[in-house]
């Protein structure tokens, strides 16, 4: 942890006294703090290979600091990151935080944003373990997660196959509604409804991706944070596979008077909503039946097929079908 | 690696092919590539423990796109974080980069950065294994080093104890002279003297502190990158001892028609100046004979002692002494 001066070691305590864990959860977890030392050190499980992602949140491009609630920002920051780890089927161990911020937000700005990423460390238990602060004239957040599988566990992007049928976690869309709803309202605005909780605090799908790694029930997997469209895109390119979509089958949201007032589809926010943070993965037809229709909680719904012939074709009810292109988040 | 669409994915597939490694060296560092996929898969060695650290460098703040040339962006964003490794005496692995960029700088601009990045990972033996692009207003880099070191190996700030000799590699206050040089030029321009190039192509101190952490003959260490009288002050407050720094002893910068030009004083620049990264560490006097004047190259110095009383003491010719305060770089 770089420390510039005295004002930024005064920025540093208090995230440190705010953010992070108790030395002796951090003594369990074998990570020493980096905080008034030039790094972290961070001792692997034996048998277990490391997992590294890192993860932008910036103002102006993923969030508005007049619109979301600085905990908020906390809280996703944090989960945006987590979910690259749920998507490979691992265990998160501890992050980094970089975090750039102007002065005016060095006060209850940071306090509360403190607070949200606090509740997501421990929710998900994944422990503050060093970083870097300096100032900006945006408030810009990147947040580094290490994590740990257990060797050759890792299911990646690529291992789907023709004939595979494809499964999605949870709802998709809600997250894309509720920043509908948020942009629609005035001024900054609690969690009221589940889409813009699901917005606000995202979940990222550990245990249900740590699940199928550890039984080797998934063939390929990533998680959902630009929409389906964009990422099975994705997911079929790293395999060189294409994929049948059926319409109907798709978890969408659920009909409501405040969907229905935002005058949007819920099979097109299904198809192209971003920051669901939901999982994407395949599973062989032999092993189908060994996946329940939820797990703790969670819905595990199949969605289509992985074909051989590249591209992804949606199949719509009364057997018309279309090319599905890319039509997700998008910040270029 | 988030993919965000499909011309973030063009930007991914030129930075890996510019600035990644070959596929035999990733296996002999037992990394898997992060790109294409949700995140990286590092495996530490036995017997190691894992050295992480991140490190913000972003335009507006630490550099100045019309200003400093984009290759020289490219190596300093990873030497600066290579240098908070080399402070704890270990052996970077692999590294993410977090890049944000203006849509105008993703041609000509970002080819040079990949250029002067790719020489410094190929120079510190430091492979890219993954990261995170997205669009920004302005150019933000943070960089994560995965680093390693033979268990309990580490050095840290806070060793320190009193009557340890205290040294420093290298010369100090070189980088701050190169910047003052490159501020008075008008335009860009290519690094035609040593100080100007220790300002825009900083080397790490990685062999040195590597030696000291395996040979045990720090007691304590960090990198200076604030300047001197801040960081010192850093290593003291770890260590909760003082120092006393004798002026006469400092490896100023040579006099030079250069640097008398700049109107600055040697002493001034040694004791505040920032972005040397050069090395702070402090030995056992029983020790102190097993140091050579130098190590593969690079000069060390002995500066002065730590004491048990709190505060740094500067000890001028002629007996004069004064307390000498932070004064060096300054974010906030």
């Amino acid at each position: 942890m770089r420390q510039e001066n005295n004002s930024e070691n005064s920025i540093l305590k208090r995230i440190f006294a705010r953010a992070a864990d108790s030395a002796e959860n951090l003594a369990a977890r074998a990570v020493r703090l980096g905080i008034g030392d030039d790094a972290a050190l961070f001792r692997p499980r034996r048998g277990h290979e490391t997992i590294l992602t890192c993860d932008w949140f910036l103002e102006g491009t993923h969030f508005r600091s007049d619109q979301h609630p600085a905990d908020a920002v906390g809280w996703k920051c944090l989960v945006r990151a987590l979910s690259d780890v749920a998507a490979m089927g691992g265990v998160p161990r501890c992050f980094l935080l970089s975090l750039a911020l102007p002065e005016s937000h060095t006060g209850r700005w940071l306090d509360a944003f403190l607070g949200g990423l606090r509740r997501a460390s421990r929710k998900f238990n994944c422990t503050l373990a060093g970083g870097d602060t300096t100032r900006c004239r945006e408030i810009l957040t990147n947040v580094t997660i290490v994590g740990e599988i257990r060797e050759a566990r890792a299911v990646l992007r690529s291992g789907a196959r023709a004939g595979d049928v494809i499964y999605v976690t949870g709802r998709l869309g809600e997250a894309e509604l509720g920043l509908r709803i948020l942009r629609s309202s005035p001024g900054q605005m609690r969690p009221g409804n589940a889409m813009l909780k699901k917005h606000l605090y995202p979940e990222p799908r550990l245990a249900v991706g740590q699940w199928l790694a550890e039984k080797r029930l998934a063939t390929s997997m990533m998680d959902l944070s630009d929409g389906l469209s964009s990422d099975l895109s994705r997911l079929c390119a790293a395999g060189r596979v294409g994929a049948d979509v059926e319409s109907g089958k798709l978890p969408v949201v659920q009909h409501s008077s405040t969907s229905r007032g935002a005058g949007v589809h819920p099979l097109h926010l299904a198809l192209h909503g971003g920051d669901d943070y939901e999982l994407l993965f395949t599973v062989r037809p032999s092993k189908v039946n060994m996946l329940p229709k939820a797990f703790r909680g969670v819905p595990l719904t199949a969605i289509g097929r992985i074909t051989e012939q590249r591209g992804v074709v949606l199949l719509k009810q009364a057997g018309r079908e279309r090319q599905l292109h890319p039509g997700g988040w998008d910040p270029f």
